[in-house]
């Protein structure tokens, strides 16, 4: 069952019922000023960081579910509805929400006015403009009141919602003209406020929300909107908000537009005061001045459309498939940008306060962003770098606003050193800037111990090369890529993190996951040594992967399928030999991803059991069999009911390390099979039972050990995204970027037929065509650039070179 | 305007209205189960622990304000209503809600059915009982259906609202004959789980939020009541609940009486499953076979009304002011119990996951409630001592759970060591308990640094001889009694804690609040160390106090009043000579009541400047003038706006220490209209203004300089409790514990008239008449013990004696 449609002219997701089975949401913004916004108006407002400066308040696991959010109450008579339903739900005539890229669209009639509105964060300011269209389609003049409506957050997203003897006593506003300035804390330490005005005169405001709401009354029935008539509150303490009242009167066919801008500003501590008690409103009204037209906002609008237009024209796929071409060109590639921007920190699941931006996360996020904006991806690398530590290990995750790591968490996730290798390597390979690994950069953000990248990606592959265990194999510590198997920590009282809780670290526990990615990215490290002409330090680098390859071969299979690591100990997990938990997916995708086994046909064993064990119609889960119960020895994994999260849910992020490892083997059905599973323009036919937002990747499926088998959870924030471009664009579709130049190599569905590909990389433009007349899975039979037959699979890079045609046929 | 009134011979509060200003709730449990529970049935309950062990969710600062609570809805036809009018808000013929003693009694009437339901926690279990009992009032037949509603938190009240990602997939339930378990974690590592039963069959269960409320729907209309039909959905992740659907059917007249229990219970961990996955539901099944029947739990309410009418006859008036006789006998101790229990943690503006338990809150807590229960008082005393560092300092704050200080705030405040004399004063004056000196406590909650309390007390005293400034006067560290007074923070940045930033100590800021402290308590210190037979301890403590007392006249004295201190730069703070904030109110209570000035006329001089300056219609400000700018050199004290808290607000919480000043003088007419602007039973009167619990105090008061001048925030949980009961017991009526004996030597206003007290103190009963023909203030010419007349104020404490006939004259 389908709640809405794919426009794939439009690239939007248009949603066709306000009853969606969960909050259908979409994010506006694109570099410091965010808004979270789902298709019934809820969600809320913050500038660089969900926890520090949080705008507008949200309430999460709120009932009734969303109802907090950006709201335009219309009083037409008897009548209060609100043009994306919620939250007065009330019926509406019509109702559309269509989220595009970087805005999203809400369209409700009700007795014959029209009010749609369009939520957008211009490219040049920290502003969310919603602009506002009124129509009276009736053939009678329309008489009725407008009233626009946010809940400010005092800033500090947490404190927010835990010091109220302190916070019920400090809201602060100001009213000047259209527009209400929210000023909590500014008299005191804050140099920023928020603002929300309208390019209008207005007949009546309200701050306070008891005044707005009145007592015991809920935004779906507001005191002040029932009798149609604003207050004038100015809120002292309690819970400022900004509501606008305007009254209009339409005639038949009449049409009117209203600009509302909701923004953020800061001043220069000299600058703060324009008097006693009056904050200087000025770069507030800089931002209004620029929004006060149609013709203004419109062309702010263009020029988001250009944005995005310009980066998804980065890669371009023209198939018989439509789902994989919506997904490719529009979604899977805004899902990338996103995760980029937000990491892991804020989405209806994150509540934007628990975490700050992953060390791990983001490296794996820009697999899938550099190609759109590579200098954003390179100011990333260096911030992410900054917060390693002097002997290569890192802190787990730091703060956005801040770019310092987390002490309270710190560092011991052991996999994470090798993570910036790999974020680096994409991009250099994206880039040919190899001028990032002479950069300076901090260790522990202590500028005195700045040294090159490249001695970062030193010492991140020597963590590793120096915290081996009994087997050789690297040391999990605190955890690997999956934060849940805990084999270090012997969590025996709630309230103890499974992560940090006693000894954390262990010299015995150790993780096959990790010795594959160290093949993997120790490689992709050994060959920048020998890129940049450091041919002894490749040649050792070459060798200690050589060591962990036998290595894994040796201790790291357990007969027909890899072994997911040693506990502290020295007992398999991972093995037929344990009574649950025998197969774990990681290292099944990881190691024929990296390339391990494959000569020697372990990886196919692997696949295979994977496909035997693992595989059911919603994706392929984490485990088998369930846990049951909780095995101190191994942590949180087991804390999960069966068929949940790491516990055998379909953890989507490692489902296409699979289908990347499938294609390394060269089974494109199986390979395109598993990429069909979890993909959300094919999951869009279940949203009843999938029930997340089916334009974007989901971190979790209910697997088939839970009660809800088929259930999504946690849409939008999760490195899903990125692994699965990298495994549609670079494996499946086969381009693969390479420090030679583009790699051409697709392994496909035998019946997927003959595509196009456009691919901007480096100074270049790539226009390929593709033919598989003989219906093969993989194999390039002939390459032709510019006419002329290559050998191999890789277009050679041309410097400066703007133009490549490209006929790739299979066989 | 009042929303009820006091029904003072069932010692309730009446509320007549749900729609009181703000929510009015009451507290149930007495040591371990606690509830808190609002008089529309908002609220939740917790065990031992509201952050860590929360049994049900509540959304606070929530639209609709209070919307989650213990929920009985009703289903009659059409009509759906709840008896305490929440969630549903359906119009009801008739509502009230009395808050008692421990109790919380809620009648509703819709249609001839009437519902009364009576929550409360039994004296011995861990349980909540609802008794709910229905009545057709009509002279038809009726038949209905009844749903109950909670839902569950998944412990963790601060986890529970932000780790989304996790909780929303680990919610587990079992459900037995009519008893719903609510078990998220006890797979892993809870040895704990809750329940919620009926005695009686049940017709159907619910336990998924979602298939309860449907989607984006309201606690305010289910659809399941709304189908009159419950959907026996068994929770898997998302949120649990539970919610028993009942169908009754009533002839006229008839009535059904249901017990409702909610409860907690622990498993061994060698007993944890009955079977694999099944909890070991034994200590559930015991504590609902105590409750099945009326007689039951008639029984088990009345040993809850005798354990409080055995605790309120430790102090009894009798007067003609019905007011005094109130508070006093009824609601200034029942709060002073709420506060021992409580601390600062979980109120209805305290949301129980801020702090645990105050070092200084705690021992202020005891002074007016270690009459009640000595044993608990004497425990509190013990725990507390053992947060204190070797140095005489102490961790701030503790978690009641484990019991350990919490490092994240540390110590520093440099008047928690003085507390601790304070409230062990207060216990063995009470007591003659002196072996509680000789008890080995820990340090740092290190029991290989135990010593005796004594040691403790010693080291207390010491803290401060070691920690003097420039002028010889205390050091203030991060604050004193004033956590807003930081004068060594310098916080310029928001997020900064204002207590913990910076250096947050340092050599110069000095408070002469603790220099009175030091006088009032080095004095007590002193005084315990001559009766326990060390001389050469007390002479050396009484020359350290009569230095510091030397030096408040020569450096702590402005001219009109006395200083606050001394800031880092060692300018005055509280002075003429400041910009603002000229007078502070804590050294003018703090100071006469240690009997500094009080013979050299300084205290009467800072006493009228109180009145002249800081005094309004309402009570105290704690300042004037208002701070109208952020003072970086104060701190959070001048981040406030004015007239809120700190600044300039009516901190009630001092109030009664300058009453108590005024009785140290002899102005008994002062002193009561001090006492009179902030008591309750007063208060009562103008509730629009006040808005909180006309029967409790609160914290704060918006003072003249706020926009809603008179309007109290922060109800329950405040010092001003127990400061009160000190004043209004001790000093006004008189009765004040000495280690010779009771004192008498009441200061009231000159009409007061004669009255009678009843105290039982030690093992003896002191039956009381004072008689004020004169009509004078203060003053014993005559007291008579057993016919026999007295020297002095102090009745002969009798080691054994049990009645005490005494006959108090004032001329």
């Amino acid at each position: 069952m389908k709640f809405g449609y794919f426009d794939d002219q439009h690239k939007e997701y248009v949603i066709t019922t306000p009853k969606t089975p969960l909050p259908w949401i979409n994010y506006l913004g694109n570099r410091e000023f965010f808004s979270l916004i789902s298709n019934t108006c809820g969600g809320y407002t913050f500038y660089r960081d969900a926890r520090l400066l949080r705008l507008t308040r949200y309430r999460y696991n709120d009932v009734p579910c969303d109802t907090n959010g950006k709201y335009f109450y219309i009083k037409d008579g008897d009548c209060i509805w609100n043009p994306g339903w919620q939250p007065t739900k009330t019926d509406l005539d019509f109702y559309e929400c269509c989220h595009g890229l970087g805005y999203s669209r809400f369209t409700g009639k009700k007795k014959n006015l029209q009010a749609s509105v369009l939520f957008f964060v211009p490219l040049e300011d920290n502003c969310e403009l919603q602009w506002l269209h009124l129509k009276n389609d009736g053939d009678a003049p329309k008489t009725f009141s407008l009233f626009s409506y946010v809940e400010w957050c005092l800033w500090n997203a947490d404190d927010d919602m835990k010091n109220f003897q302190r916070n019920l006593s400090i809201g602060e506003v100001e009213i000047e003209d259209s527009v209400i300035y929210h000023k909590t804390e500014y008299r005191e330490r804050r140099d920023h406020f928020a603002f929300y005005g309208v390019n209008a005169p207005i007949d009546g405001f309200d701050t306070s929300r008891d005044a707005f709401l009145g007592a015991y009354r809920g935004n779906d029935h507001p005191q002040v909107v029932e009798k149609g008539a604003c207050s004038n509150s100015v809120a002292s303490g309690w819970s400022p908000i900004a509501c606008h009242q305007i009254d209009l009167t339409l005639a038949p066919g009449q049409e009117k537009s209203l600009i509302f801008v909701l923004g953020y500003a800061e001043n220069p501590l000299a600058e703060k005061w324009s008097a006693p008690d009056i904050i200087n409103k000025k770069p507030a009204k800089e931002i209004l001045a620029k929004y006060q037209t149609d013709a203004q906002v419109e062309q702010a609008l263009s020029a988001l459309a250009a944005y995005w237009e310009d980066l998804l024209s980065k890669y371009h796929v023209t198939s018989s498939n439509e789902k994989v071409d919506r997904m490719v060109n529009i979604w899977n590639q805004y899902q990338c940008m996103v995760t980029f921007n937000m990491s892991r920190s804020a989405s209806y699941y994150e509540s934007g306060i628990g975490r700050g931006m992953g060390f791990r996360d983001s490296c794996q996020d820009l697999l899938g962003f550099v190609h759109l904006i590579p200098e954003r991806a390179r100011e990333r690398i260096l911030d992410i770098a900054a917060t390693q530590f002097i002997d290569g290990s890192a802190y787990h995750q730091y703060q956005p606003l801040t770019k310092k790591g987390n002490s309270d968490i710190g560092s011991g996730f052991n996999d994470d050193p090798l993570w910036l290798i790999a974020g680096t390597d994409a991009y250099i390979r994206e880039t040919g800037d190899f001028s990032i690994l002479d950069e300076a950069v901090p260790f522990d953000n202590d500028v005195s111990l700045a040294a090159p990248l490249m001695e970062h990606l030193h010492r991140s592959f020597d963590y590793i090369v120096n915290h081996k265990g009994p087997h050789g194999l690297p040391l999990i510590g605190r955890a690997d890529w999956n934060d849940c198997l805990n084999l270090n920590c012997f969590s025996a009282h709630p309230g103890e993190s499974f992560q940090t809780f006693g000894p954390s670290e262990g010299p015995v526990a150790e993780s096959v996951f990790i010795a594959a990615m160290f093949v993997k990215y120790g490689n992709a490290y050994a060959k920048l040594c020998r890129l940049t002409g450091n041919t002894s330090e490749a040649t050792r680098a070459e060798k200690e992967v050589a060591k962990i390859y036998d290595v894994i071969l040796k201790d790291g299979w357990d007969g027909k399928w890899f072994l997911r690591a040693y506990d502290a100990h020295g007992q398999k997990v991972g093995s037929h030999e344990c009574e649950e938990g025998q197969i774990y997916i990681e290292t099944q995708g990881f190691c024929p991803l990296a390339g391990v086994g494959v000569k020697e046909g372990l990886a196919k064993e692997a696949l295979d059991s994977v496909k035997e064990r693992l595989d059911t119609k919603y994706g392929i889960v984490l485990l088998q069999p369930a846990y049951t119960r909780y095995h101190l020895e191994l942590g949180e994994i087991t804390s999960y009911p069966p068929g949940y999260k790491e516990n055998a849910g379909i953890f989507c992020h490692n489902n296409p390390w699979v289908s990347i490892s499938e294609t390394v083997i060269g089974r494109g059905d199986r390979a395109f099979e598993i990429y069909q599973k979890t993909c959300p323009a094919y999951v869009e036919e279940f949203s009843e039972i999938h029930r997340t937002e089916p334009y974007v990747y989901s971190q979790m499926i209910a697997g088939r050990d839970a009660a809800f088998f088929g259930e999504a959870k946690n849409s939008w924030l999760t490195g899903t995204a990125a692994w699965t471009f990298v495994n549609i664009s670079q494996h499946i579709l086969g381009l693969l970027p390479t420090h030679e130049g583009l790699s051409v190599d697709p392994c496909i569905p035998h019946d997927f037929g003959d595509f196009e590909l456009t691919r901007k990389f480096r100074e270049g433009t790539y226009h390929i065509q593709v033919r598989n007349p003989k219906q093969v899975e993989k194999g390039v039979v002939s390459l032709r650039v510019d006419g002329q037959e290559i050998a191999g699979n890789v277009i050679p890079y041309v410097r400066g070179k703007k133009e490549y045609q490209v006929e790739v046929t299979l066989g």
